[in-house]
């Protein structure tokens, strides 16, 4: 391992994950409840139609690890930023990651008819509606980032949260990386151009939310690079772990299908690197996640650090 | 007709509408192909996949009549706005209509292989790019709006630009009142069931881009308020000519195939008030929206003036 992977432990590092992560999840999932729904906007003569919000709902609500809305208010906390800007964007982060699964699992993508456990949004409610759900819901996500009060969330906090939320979705992140996954299936991939793909495809989004986070309070340019790096590196690792997950754990602690990038010839860490250089190499962005921490030496980074231990040496 | 359909003229009423329109569709053209490209954005390190940026610039450019764009502009205009502000604003709008079309046409919805006599994108270039496009196209058009650089753009407009676009695009716009069409097909719908549907489906983002317009410049409330009248009444004059046109236009004038509404059973202002009475409608609203401008009295409105008539009197 790594020698940077153990560091003196920061005052912090002791902090109980569990209790933090409950009930940071609690107010993620009661904000998510309350911002998705029908309800017309302040200023709209309409609220939405019922049957696509319960597919919103349906498609957001009571599911997923929320690894994303962590990393947003972990980062925001370590700064001591904006507690409003912090929720608004981990919610925001949320809907773009649960629109691009409600797009991913439709037939013409991977085709998948469940999700945790549950009928995909399209098996429930019908494609057409699946695809406009997923629509609505990446335009929500920069509604909730753009609040009508600007005393609520300064305007300069909406409009860098926005730009940081669409650079992470769009074309050059999210999207363009799912491209590059569908157009490599059956394809050897060199270990490049599997790091390129990920940093876009999971990569953009996890480095966005940390970015997110650090984007609601103050940092130095230092701190701000040494956060991109910090992103970055468990961006990669999410997706290293992922695709050793996939061929070591059963389906049942998996909570969805074990073996399927391999049946589906997608190319994986595991198939370019094999197994054991693949889990050397989760190990590795562990410690360089470590050691961006360090260089950024914020005051209260114990989340961030429990976070990147939680992201490699997750179970499923 | 309604007494209040001709105004006196305002001093730019004469304005020559031809030459104004075509110099604002080169702006926008040029500027729309200059975005919609795969290089990345400063501070990612990767630029889009080559083959998602074709669909998304084949997607974009080189149609439509570039109403929303229009609007706009004329917006800012009629206020001294903005131009930063209002170039951005107008690509941002067709950006998100694009998309729409895109996922629009595709199978699961309305199924279309030809749009402006082009092959649609997913008959193009498959089904899962084309619904990946149309996730870009979205978070590209909140791109456009938040532009790093503060100076180019204040953040205080870019924050109100991505508000506005947002909640014109969503569930309670655009995607909105694609879900009610979407649920109305084969159902009898009163006059109000089928206006609430169009001021959602097509009226949200046309009445989205005129306040975009005005919101890169200043008003008065009453002036604020008197242009989302002017927006509401083209928003819904707009769907009512195409109804009318949809039965009374050849395929070639429209330039797609005439009489799908009624063959696909979709409600229209023309089944529901018969053609004479949608002509009188149509009429009517082009006299609310005059009225409105008449009562922001904005100094420089005879691109609006202009845009409405045209909007009532096209012939596709």
């Amino acid at each position: 391992m790594d020698a940077r992977v153990k560091p003196s432990p920061s005052p912090l590092q002791a902090l109980d994950l569990s209790a933090w992560m409950d009930e940071r999840l609690g107010a993620v999932e009661r904000a998510l409840s309350s911002w998705v729904t029908s309800d017309a906007p302040a200023g709209l003569d309409h609220g939405a139609p019922a049957e696509l919000v319960q597919a919103m709902r349906y498609a957001v609500l009571d599911g997923g690890k929320r690894l994303r809305p962590l990393l947003v208010m972990a980062a925001s906390e370590a700064l001591h930023g904006h507690s409003v800007a912090a929720l608004r964007a981990a919610c925001a982060v949320e809907l773009i990651h649960a629109y691009s699964l409600v797009h991913d699992d439709m037939p013409c993508m991977d085709n998948d008819v469940l999700r945790r456990g549950k009928p995909t949004v399209h098996v429930a409610f019908g494609e057409a509606t699946a695809l406009l759900a997923g629509d609505a819901l990446q335009a929500l996500a920069f509604e909730l980032l753009t609040p009508d009060n600007d005393a609520q969330l300064p305007a300069a906090m909406q409009a860098r949260l926005c730009r940081l939320l669409a650079r992470a979705a769009g074309s050059s992140g999210m999207a363009g990386g799912q491209a590059i996954d569908l157009a490599s299936v059956g394809c050897a991939l060199s270990e490049k151009q599997l790091r390129d793909m990920h940093e876009l495809k999971t990569g953009a989004l996890l480095k966005g939310s940390v970015m997110m986070g650090a984007a609601s309070g103050q940092t130095t340019l230092a701190q701000w690079q040494a956060l991109e790096d910090y992103g970055a590196a468990i961006g990669l690792a999410f997706q290293v772990v992922d695709d050793i997950l996939d061929v070591t754990a059963d389906s049942e602690t998996l909570g969805k299908t074990a073996g399927k990038d391999a049946a589906a010839e997608k190319p994986t860490y595991v198939s370019v690197l094999g197994l054991e250089r693949s889990r050397a190499y989760a190990r590795e962005l562990l410690g360089q996640a470590l050691h961006a921490l360090e260089r950024a030496a914020l005051p209260h980074d114990g989340a961030l650090r429990a976070l990147a231990d939680m992201v490699v040496n997750r179970s499923n």
